[in-house]
C-alpha cells in the first residue's frame, strides 16, 4: 500500500442560481490542468440511493412535508454518499468537489426551515465524526439576482417553488456559517461577471493545492 | 372545541411472520365491536412520503446501505407519520393502531444492524419528543418459525433476505426491550395457534381500554 495524503474535500455552495453548477465545470478544468486526480459529486446525490433520496426531497407534493423528516432525509443521503464515496476517494488521495454539502443543511434547514443549528450539528457528528470539509467556496449573491439565473434552468422544484423570504434567510445563514469560521471559507461575490467570479476562484484553488 | 381525552397509541411488533399484520385485523374488530374510533396504520409508511421512504428501505439493490443512512430513513418516515397522521389522531381521541413502530427500530437497526442504542434514544427524543406506545404488543416466536409463515407472503425484501443470525439477534433485542420496561409490554408467545394468540390480545386490549 501506498502512504497517499489523503485528498482534498471541496464543496460548492450558495443559493439558487448563483452558479454553483457552473463553477464546478471551472474548478474541475483547473483541476484537469494541474493534473490533480478527483471525483465530482453532489447533494443531496451521488449514490443510486442517494439520487432517490434527493428525488423524493426535490419532488413538489400535496403532502407537508415534516421539516424534521426533511433534515432527516438530507443526512440518511449524506450518510450513504460519505461512506460509499467521499471517504472512500479522500482516502486514495483524490480530491473531492462537491455540489453542496453541509452547509447547504445550515443553510437550508437551518435558516430557510427554521430548524435548530444545534440539531443539525448534533447530525453532522453523527454521520460524518470529525469529518469537515478543508474549503467551502461560498457564492455569494442577492437572491433576486440568483432565482432569475435558476429560471432559465427549467421547472421550479419544491425549494425553488419557496417565497423570497426564504431564499433571504438561506443566504443570511451561509454567510453567518463562513463568519463563524473564516479559514475554512472563501466568501466569493457572485454578482459579478463570469470571468471575475472565476479568477476568484482560480485564486482560492492555489491556494488550497498549495497549503496541502 | 371539546375536550377529548387523548386516544391510545398501540404498536404490533415482532420479526418477520410472527402475525403482526393477521393480528392487526383482530384488533381492529375488537375495538369495532367496542365502538372505539380508531386509525390503522404501519411503518415505515403510513403517509405518501413515508411510504415512498418504505420502499426505498425494503428494496434490495447492489449498492451496500449504510446503517446509519437506513437509520436516518426510518426516522424520517417517521417523523413524517407522526406530525401528518398520528399525533393529528390522538388528539382527535382517536386510538391509534401501528404495524411496527420504534421498538422495530431498536431491534433491526439496533440488534440486527449493530447501531448502538444511545444513538436510536437520541433521534427518538428529537422526533418523538415525550410521545411512547401506550403499549406494545409485542409477538414472540422462533425466527425460524416466522420466516416459514413469512415465505408464504411472496418474494423476500431486503430485510428478509438477511441471515438467520440477522433475526436471532433482532429477536434477542425485542425482547430485552421488553424486559427493560415490562409495564408498556405485552409479551404474547406467538408459536401457539392464532385463537390462543387472539385470547391473549383480547385479554391485553381489555386491561388497555380499562386503564384509561
Ligand atoms: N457570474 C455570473 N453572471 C451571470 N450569469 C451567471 C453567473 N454565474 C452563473 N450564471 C448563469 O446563471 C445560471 C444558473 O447557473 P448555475 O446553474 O451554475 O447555478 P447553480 O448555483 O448551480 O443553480 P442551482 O441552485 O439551481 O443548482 C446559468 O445560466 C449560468 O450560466
Ligand atoms: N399463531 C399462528 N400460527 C400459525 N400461523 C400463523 C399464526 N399467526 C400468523 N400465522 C400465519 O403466518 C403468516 C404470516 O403472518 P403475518 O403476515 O400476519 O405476519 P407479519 O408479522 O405481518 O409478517 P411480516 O413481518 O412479513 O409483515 C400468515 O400466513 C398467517 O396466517
Ligand atoms: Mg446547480
Ligand atoms: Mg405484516
Amino acid at each position: 500500500m501506498q502512504d497517499l495524503p489523503q485528498g482534498k474535500f471541496i464543496t460548492l455552495e450558495g443559493g439558487e442560481g448563483v452558479g454553483k453548477s457552473t463553477n464546478l465545470r471551472f474548478i474541475t478544468q483547473w483541476l484537469d490542468e494541474q493534473g490533480i486526480s478527483y471525483i465530482q459529486t453532489r447533494e443531496p446525490g451521488g449514490t443510486p440511493l442517494a439520487e432517490q433520496l434527493r428525488s423524493l426531497l426535490l419532488e413538489k407534493r400535496d403532502e407537508r412535508v415534516d421539516p424534521t423528516a426533511e433534515l432527516l432525509m438530507v443526512f440518511a443521503a449524506r450518510a450513504q454518499h460519505l461512506n460509499q464515496v467521499i471517504k472512500p476517494a479522500l482516502a486514495q488521495g483524490k480530491w473531492v468537489v462537491c455540489d453542496r454539502f453541509t452547509d447547504a443543511t445550515y443553510a437550508y434547514q437551518g435558516g430557510g426551515r427554521g430548524l435548530d443549528w444545534a440539531l443539525i450539528a448534533q447530525l453532522e457528528q453523527t454521520v460524518q465524526g470529525d469529518l469537515r470539509p478543508d474549503s467551502v467556496l461560498l457564492l455569494d449573491v442577492d437572491p433576486e439576482i440568483g432565482l432569475q439565473r435558476a429560471a432559465s434552468t427549467g421547472a421550479a422544484d419544491r425549494f425553488e417553488s419557496e417565497q423570497m423570504d426564504f431564499f433571504r434567510k438561506v443566504r443570511a445563514a451561509y454567510r453567518k456559517r463562513a463568519e463563524g469560521n473564516p479559514e475554512c471559507y472563501q466568501l466569493i461575490d457572485a454578482s459579478v461577471p463570469l470571468e471575475e467570479v472565476q479568477q476568484s476562484l482560480a485564486a482560492a484553488l492555489q491556494q488550497i493545492a498549495g497549503g496541502s
